[in-house]
């Protein structure tokens, strides 16, 4: 029987209007989520609220205490409407203060395009004992506190400063994953797939059904922490749908 | 002075460990949110959690009391993982039945498919007391119970169903929006966007910045429940930009 595997969790809130209008398609999520992956570290909940300050201090103080990490995307610009840093610092009943090296590095970005204005400067406004993160595209610096990371909400740069992060938070176990197509119904499977889930300790199978030129299909995705169970699981999957006459595409059928 | 105006809220919870690990791209928080927008609802918050029970409860009943409407996507298939309807019926504190029309409907669909398997009928659980949403895709329907919407994962089907809805939710006072695109830094307008909304009852401006060939961005889009105050908001928001010789792009830049 194989060790309760040491499962580290994480939590994002996207903070802004723009996406709970519909106007702008959220990118960072599924960006968040596979980088939090490649660190050991699993996406638990997302949450998107809007630029309204009780909204994410509330998400904030829910999520923080529940996980390992929380991450938040958006509202850390130079505008009225840029109100994250003021809204966390609450959630975590800390002032705001200007970071000197945040300062800094906005005085050296904004020399040659027109000075650090008192707007800019907002930039450099960070919860009271908070550290940076680096911003390679645009000057203006993530915020890390403890647990709550504050990053952009333009997806460029978020992915910047997930780089700039990448290997510097402790994780746990990965959750591995592989994934089997087939042309079939999910509903003709679905005992299958339920009687070789329970096989396999430690596995997840999730169906993900898909029609395609008047044909149904599905991919199921297996995951475990465990390697040789995870690989066991997937042989047996595919086995067995061999066994009903059903090709099984390993990979997954895109 | 204008009225306050009425206000209708939804929530939507997407339902999936498929969107937590970041291997599938949500789609259906901007479509869900771009449909409310039109029926005179606004998505005030958006929460994704994992295909387990205790997550969605908490989250189904910490939405649907603030809210006027709750709808939730994914979850609700024949496989093993679809625990959207047992999850929501907890939350509700009902039990589950199968609907008599949902079973008709699925027996028509199934008929030429290899017939109504016991894992197909799983799609005809509701928690009791709901109604049908018709699914004009895949037979199988999406569910209504009282003010809880509970709809397919899969985009497209998310769609019909949403189609199925247009029209029969009451709603409140639209939120009118417009854009104005200008090749500014964002940073450089700050003082005149926090001057101008504040000079427009009920008006919000939010600011969108993007980096392009070198050049900064940003389209600012104004948003009131009052079309007048709306457009003169837009006017004088142009005017100010042409006024500092910053072209006003009416539509934004994409």
């Amino acid at each position: 029987m194989p060790d309760s595997p040491h499962i580290v969790t994480a939590a994002l809130i996207v903070i802004g209007d723009e996406i709970l209008s519909g106007r702008t398609h959220d990118r960072n999520i599924a960006q968040v989520a596979a980088w939090l992956g490649i660190q050991g570290i699993r996406l638990a909940e997302v949450r998107v609220v809007a630029d309204h300050t009780p909204a994410i201090v509330e998400a904030v103080n829910s999520l923080r205490a529940r996980n390992n990490y929380l991450f938040t995307t958006g509202g850390i610009g130079p505008t009225h409407d840029d109100i994250t840093v003021d809204a966390v610092a609450e959630a975590l009943d800390v002032g705001v203060v200007v970071h000197p090296d945040a300062r800094a590095i906005l005085e050296g970005y904004y020399e040659t395009r027109g000075g650090l204005t008192e707007a800019r400067l907002r930039m450099a406004r960070v919860p009271d004992g908070a550290e940076l993160i680096p911003n390679r595209y645009t000057g203006a610096p993530g915020i890390r506190h403890g647990n709550v990371f504050l990053m952009a909400g333009v997806p460029q740069i978020t992915a910047g400063m997930l780089d700039a992060l990448s290997g510097t938070l402790e994780g746990g176990q990965k959750l591995l994953s592989e994934t089997v197509g087939c042309w079939v119904q999910e509903s003709e499977v679905a005992d299958l797939l339920r009687q070789t889930e329970a096989q396999f300790e430690g596995c997840q199978i999730g169906s993900y059904p898909f029609w395609r030129e008047g044909k149904s299909g599905a991919n199921f995705v297996v995951r475990s922490t465990d390697a040789e169970e995870l690989a066991a699981c997937v042989r047996e999957l595919a086995r067995a749908l061999e066994a009903m006459d059903r090709p099984a595409y390993p990979g997954g059928i895109e």
